[in-house]
């Protein structure tokens, strides 16, 4: 028996609007390095950036008929997560899909699998982080779980997290951390803007985070040449 | 002993063209899901479309010498192929290759290997799909068959079948083969057509496939809270 | 104990300047099909090309505290070079350290690691190629050498050795072979412009190479049609 | 700051011990196909086959300090799990640790990482799950977390789970289903013994299963001869 | 619709048993270097050597139901040869099919997938030639061909070709090469057999082969001393 | 041109064969966490332990000549460091060039690329690490270079430095710093014996090495129960 959850908490779009403009290297600062996908998972063009709620959905290895179910439970401003129960790189998505999700609102897709079609989804600029590429097609005989809690490229989403995503890769944040993630992201970016204006004036970080004791005591020398080998 | 077969049953030229614009996973799906080229071929730039009746060349590792041989048996219209005898990824062609296939009339090249100089590659927009991107050159010392059936990054392709290449990947469709693909791929269209307007809409493919009642026959239970674990 | 080399010799600028234009293919062909780094080192955008002499510097895995002490090391015209100290894909550099780097005219990054930022980095024209795209944060907690001689994606690296890299990848030319190498590089391209012209013109490599004779008699064979299998 | 969570609950050790015997094959059946870790996690030596309860256990990239934190938390019968922060495949892990587990009665290990003295570990009869064997060895600077939730390979394990490892590869039960997921096996065991008297006295899986209707009804074809191409 | 296809024509079991003993590498030299898979396929135990005509079975992704299907064409001294119709690691196959192949006399699998049981296929000694090792479940819903040619592991295989696999890989040879190949395959063993016994008595390669004159030619060169970088 | 040299430089006998004994991950620590070749080298047998002074040796793609040239340059003793000028995992080495290593008394080979005859080699106990088993056979075509220095997996090999290979992998030891590494090996050695008395008694490394004020400094926190999430 697979089940489709039909209610799932939401984080606060207000919130969402103001954490989406930063990027997944410095969310995933923010909230102490964590929740990163594997480096495999990679945009099908650049630049790209979205943020939204998840959606997840499981599939079956080379059977995409699950995403047709998930497209249902999206609403305007989700992310569809997609993870194949074992691996796979099949081209589980292409065009009709994405118009769906288009004419939906939904912002994008992240799938642990393959894509195809992606001339026209780049046309149509709808941003898809996956696994593959690959324009072998899928099949529509087994089912799964929508909006159960999955582990994507390493990472464990719950339906309602929030996912973002840019061109460093995609990043999930725990629903009820929102406004945490987003304060520490500020707080960061302001120093990082202060810093920004000394590098750009020519000091080093060894001076700008006050480096050099520190780096001595661990045992730093400076010689002038290489020693002989 | 190595042969170089000069005599190569192509295509008619007409249902080339008519079959040309078509994508990699359209003319896939239409013919049964069958000829994909592995994901690893990937294309130096994007967007790339290409399709002609296929020149195969078998290359010693690390020894580029039979293109040049190859070259001479392409006619205007027709794509490359180039497989290593041995699993390589050396930089096997470069600008001055690309600048006589050019000449003529060459359509592409599909090479289970390396290939350098893109970025002149990319300038005179000859489109390349290839295993790996690496500078190392080869040397022209060993022999090996021209236009001989081969197998290129999984899929067997003979001389004069007709080769695809997107940005999705390469497709290969039997010479024989390419009047009923045509008509598939053209049927395929225009029903995927159909739905896309449906979908545009904001319709389910739910819906547009009647999927409904065969998932709850599978056993899909939709509930609106998930289940405590 | 770690040090850092405050002294380090560089080819002649001027040498730099007339070799820099020289492709990473050609250059590599040039010094004897020596000096490549692995085909994984892939620049984060394209078209980029940059050429000039290494610093040299490790950092520990998931520690880019000696990227800071390098930094200082570089002088105008340098290209900065990062080797992990065991295998590690975790974003060692982005923005900041791309500003500080800019600010002191450094030409780009070569790092066997990971890079983030990579928008922004687009953005500026920084030219970075890296082993891997990977938002994942670094510590600094461990030391390491600056300005030794070290092995990245393969290939020896020494301080001072110069580091051309374009589309294609990236080639390290000893520092006391850069004259050598430009001369070869320069005949071999003057022979290249040459043959260009007869391969518009539509003539072959086998004519051109006078390749027709030596395939003979290596046993290479025309027959019309492929004989049955 | 990091944290060790001290006490976990285990599963019932008389449920552990009756399911010791079974196969991951067959136990990640009996749980609906879920938690198997990824195929890369492979044993060091075989015949190997262990079950016990989750220790789990983070560690940085290249620092294996706190599997000495984690050591502690063993109990006899417990499985350690240690999963790095970010990608690595450096040895953390080697004979005297091993010594240290094993005086207290551990099982075995899982790492998502490398593991080395892999010829002492195999005399000693340690047996060990690794993504890689490498010599490189890590520091003792960064601290993590000790029984709080991971992903290891792909897989969520809490600590208190189930883990199950064999030739196979590696299971995890969540501690409330071991008993449900027993019976399954047993049921599942018990049909597959009557079956495999069939299959010996050399009965068809097409006949055992009543597969020939359905497979006529998919469009399962019988021919004499291969249609010419 | 697909399509079983139930008479196939084996080579001569003589043949097939004068060939048997053959390694791998020495049937790929006699065949002139054709003909051997990928070397990622690799045997579950070693040592292990199998010999026999392919009875070749596609599979969907996830999905082994074909495997039964195919049990039923295969006659004693067969080799099942299964390949996905798209890549798939999962575990296709265990103790069942392998008590059921071995009821029947089939002497091992090849399988371009996964496979699983492996401690007990072992202690049952039958081989098995897989790409990965992994405890993944697969289902029974979809259809796919039994004895047409395949690619498995990039060489094409047809039905009642002979396949042999050793520790070194797997090698197929065509039906009506079977005997070409016999008697390479004998002369070369004849010969290398004279050159082990000279290797044994310690002379080199470079006088049992005649090397020095033409390496001499080539420019090879002895120096006592390396000159300086 | 190419050249071979005659002339190399090895370490002291009687160091060797007192260094002999030791492990791989022992050295490599010993000498500073340097010289570790990549972990894709691994044995085809397990167990294996050799050391002895290099023999360099340079290999063309798909090309096996430089070999027969490279064993007329070792001694007893010696170990034989084969690398391709690009990557290649072709079959370069078998049984035959064992025989011939083995009757010239040389330890065992160190290859960046494939082998064949594993099953010959196992038997004779030649042992061999590689980075592929692969049945692909080679040519004898192309020049390339004898005791110069080699990057070899990663690592940098010069003629006459000690290398050291077991189950862990390879390590690479200049041949200058043999002494020194012995004697830091032996000191480590005697200290991992006293500590291994006590892990063997039960105490836990938290004590033997004196952590827990610092990992308390650091801020890691025991806590009875995971906090609610």
């Amino acid at each position: 028996m697979s089940i489709v959850v039909t209610q799932i908490d939401r984080p606060d779009s207000a919130l969402v609007e103001k954490i989406a403009p930063f990027g997944v290297a410095t969310l995933h600062e923010a909230q102490g390095r964590t929740g990163l996908l594997a480096s495999y998972m990679r945009p099908i063009y650049r630049p790209a950036h979205i943020a939204g709620p998840a959606v997840t959905c499981e599939v079956a290895p080379g059977d995409n008929w699950m995403i047709h179910v998930a497209v249902e439970q999206c609403r305007p401003g989700d992310v569809l997560v997609v993870v194949p129960t074992s691996p796979c790189e099949d081209g589980y998505f292409g065009d009709l899909l994405a118009t769906s999700l288009a004419a939906r609102g939904v912002k994008g897709l992240i799938i642990e699998a393959g894509v195809r079609d992606i001339a026209t989804l780049t046309e149509m600029k709808f941003p898809v982080w996956s696994k593959a590429i690959f324009a072998q097609g899928t099949v529509k005989e087994t089912i799964a779980n929508v909006n159960v809690p999955v582990v994507c490229a390493g990472a464990r989403i719950r339906p309602g997290d929030l996912v973002v995503a840019d061109d460093d890769g995609v990043v999930v944040i725990k629903r009820n951390s929102v406004a945490d993630v987003l304060a520490k992201a500020q707080a960061r970016e302001e120093k990082e803007e202060r810093n920004r204006l000394r590098f750009v004036a020519g000091e080093l970080g060894l001076d700008i985070y006050n480096m050099r004791q520190r780096l001595a005591e661990k045992g730093l020398n400076y010689v002038d040449r290489l020693p002989e080998e």
